[in-house]
């Protein structure tokens, strides 16, 4: 009953989609440079200690702002790791969360210092079991993107069915047929169609589509 | 970073089905009577602390063992559950797991004192937030009888299609088309025939089917 020896954390797998120089968008996630041990010098989630009066939810909010400067609107709890010898310090549970963000909510944050970017086909070798963390998350990530909403909280409220597409391309790893995803998804019941095309794209504008609500559905 | 006033334990909701007199099987959720306080004399989720030298796998086995004699074979974590207020004498923060365990199994378990299984739709005022826990459970169990090999786990291996009917209605809690659901899971990839029939049934026994396996693909 050695409770006092189990520290509890919270770790957060953030997820963003980057384009590069003009190529096809891929999936991105930031690291923490730790300037302490354990793991001096190597990369780790962002995340931090439990407070005793937060709830989880708000640390791993909190932790995020804290080193990142973001403030994602999805924050999912993923799973907790409680393998005996994580750290090398000490018995730690991690409770891990995952965050997906819009490239704009990107490109405003104020990040500490400390923080990068990376690929998530390109991981460093993280600190403690972190590499562990992220290939979970990814693979909850891929699971989901097939079925939810996922794409929708990269690409805000509306979008074209080509840069749909190119989010599941970026979380799935692989390219897609564009004629079966096009056929998939406008067979799809929960995607409509906005009445609006991009702007900025004179020549035969693509069609801009939505996610159905609640409220759609009815009228 | 008060870490020592926070406490970690695990908690199981273990689902089972049950028929009685006769009828349609329903979903059941054994509970252990407290007999301490806090909560004294209310039901609450088989469970206890984690251990130092444990993971969070081996101790939700371990107090299901404890506590109600069971050893499941399907165990997997749900949730954690981190509420500032869950426990009136200081902090607990609980990682749940989910069980599902075959009417054998249970039949053949030595629960200890004060276990009492419940119908999961009729349950009584628990201790703590664990009402939330089993709501949380059931939600995800009815989402995943959809597209997992979940009823597999409350059957065995071979099962009829009537009885894997009533696998999914007593999860989802209400009735399906007969008719609608053999069409839905005979065209299903998952299922294959076995080439037996159910024993101890002379006139037009029904058939047996099973998952496909990895092995079965092959072939």
């Amino acid at each position: 009953m050695d409770h006092a020896t189990t520290r509890l954390a919270v770790s957060t797998v953030i997820f963003a989609l980057r384009q590069e120089h003009g190529g096809a968008p891929t999936l991105w996630t930031p690291f923490v440079l730790r300037t302490r041990q354990p793991h001096l010098d190597q990369w780790a989630l962002p995340g931090g200690w439990l407070s005793a009066d937060e709830d989880l939810d708000s640390a791993a909010a909190r932790t995020l702002g804290e080193t990142t400067g973001l403030h994602p609107s999805y924050l999912e709890q993923l799973y907790t790791f409680g393998g005996v010898d994580r750290s090398p310090t000490g018995r730690v549970v991690s409770v891990a969360y995952t965050a997906l963000v819009r490239t704009d909510e990107v490109d405003r944050a104020a990040p500490g210092e400390n923080v990068r970017w990376f690929r998530a086909d390109a991981l460093p070798r993280l600190a403690f079991d972190h590499n562990a963390i992220v290939d979970y998350a990814l693979a909850r990530l891929r699971t989901k993107v097939e079925y939810a909403h996922i794409a929708h909280t990269f690409l805000g409220e509306t979008f074209t069915l080509a840069q749909l597409r190119s989010v599941h391309e970026a979380v799935l790893g692989h390219a897609l047929d564009a004629a079966n995803f096009r056929r998939s998804m406008t067979t799809s019941s929960d995607l409509v169609e906005t009445g609006e095309v991009l702007a900025g794209t004179p020549h035969r504008p693509p069609k801009l589509f939505r996610y159905r609500t609640a409220e759609s559905t009815r009228s």
